[in-house]
């Protein structure tokens, strides 16, 4: 989190003896200069001890949550179209589904985020597909390799797209649903997220997936309206809008 | 963090209620969404948990640094110009303080960092100054009020400008040192920014005071060259710059 303090040092070394002379002032510098390296080394080390505490708060829980990820899973499996519909009500996510996207993404039918055991070492997103006229594979993953060794990186199945269905050809100028829509991503499409690896720190649709739709679907499957959070709390009033959304994907 | 599921069952009333007819299928969907709407509570649950031990680990290590960042400030408070020099030598907050501010942040000789009780509740950043020709008051104080009751807000102490020192008028212009710099916030100035209050949520110069420059100031003040960092781990070249850098800033 912090840079630790041996590097400092070594650089307080070079900063001191490069006064020349070394008068009282300098040498009174110096003095309180190291005395702020020992205070930085104490907030280190607290800071060490309160990571390394949080970090088993975190890894107790999610052992705890994983079996409930699990059976939701399973659950999910049984309601068509449930992911696509999360996906596509989730004011980011939708924006970097393109046309021909929306048509095979009715093919997934789980998504599983992973978090490795020391979590702060990485996660990975799996994507089940029915049989689909798109590729060939039934589970597209993409792993983040972030921490401590080596330096970050990410890794995607390699995709087995079928004769002419190569959905990162030529979808520059397919956003066609998305026009009206902010842009709040870098304007990619999904599969070319997918196979987008360059970043892995900064891979901000990761994120979305493992730190928002999995921890909660539920609530973009059932909530497509993206303004109703800022809308004054009637019911009576947003009832139509969400039922008439929800109707429209429902005949999809 | 997450939306609590109570909204997400009154949702899915409506969703159910208004599929017309009800056939065996409907029935079907409402009872797998009423189970992932359970398994969600279970998660929500120990997310709470989970934030709650988290908090808890926080105030305790809080409480820990509290005395340490004390006696630093003491001990800081003899070296001259620190806080300016560890400001001119980040490269985001540099950015922000444009020439005139320089001269004025000169007088700089306290920073503090104060979170609140409840660390969710917001923090305070306090600039204490010497007897300085810009303003009449010794500390300027910017507030932010985050959680959990009431919209966030932040405020900031009300600058008594002496005569013609106004630093935050006629400000658009004067950025003559960072010309060169690589602009990662908003070009505001210091004083623009401290007394600006419009979106305390997305104060991204306050985060940087409160989490980085804060934890661990010595560091911006030993490494003037931000470059460094990525360069190659060479002691022997590396050491030349970085001594004729510092050795420019004690001269000034």
């Amino acid at each position: 989190m912090l840079k630790m303090s041996h590097d400092s040092s070594k650089k307080m070394k070079k900063v001191c003896s490069s006064i020349e002379g070394g008068s009282d002032l300098d040498v009174a510098i110096q003095k309180n200069l190291e005395a702020v390296d020992v205070f930085q080394i104490e907030i280190d080390n607290l800071n060490m001890k309160a990571s390394e505490e949080i970090l088993k708060i975190e890894q107790k829980y999610n052992q705890q949550r994983k079996p409930i990820f699990k059976k939701r899973g399973e659950v999910i499996k049984n309601i068509q179209n449930f992911w696509f519909t999360a996906i596509m009500n989730h004011p980011d996510l939708s924006s970097i589904v393109d046309e021909r996207e929306e048509e095979c993404l009715q093919f997934l039918n789980k998504i599983e985020v992973e978090e490795f055991e020391d979590i702060r070492s990485g996660y990975q997103i799996e994507f089940h597909f029915d049989e689909n006229p798109f590729f060939e594979n039934a589970v597209l993953i993409k792993e983040f390799h972030l921490e401590p060794v080596g330096s970050p990186n990410s890794q995607s199945t390699q995709i087995k797209w079928k004769d002419n269905n190569d959905l990162t050809k030529n979808t520059d100028n397919n956003f066609g649903k998305s026009g009206g829509r902010k842009r709040r991503l870098e304007s990619k499409s999904f599969f070319l997220w997918f196979i987008d690896n360059v970043d892995p720190v900064s891979d901000d649709i990761a994120e979305i997936f493992k730190d928002d739709l999995w921890q909660n679907p539920l609530q973009y499957y059932l909530v497509p309206d993206i303004e109703e959070t800022n809308a004054p709390e009637n019911d009576e009033d947003s009832d139509s809008s969400s039922v008439v959304e929800i109707q429209e994907t429902e005949e999809q």
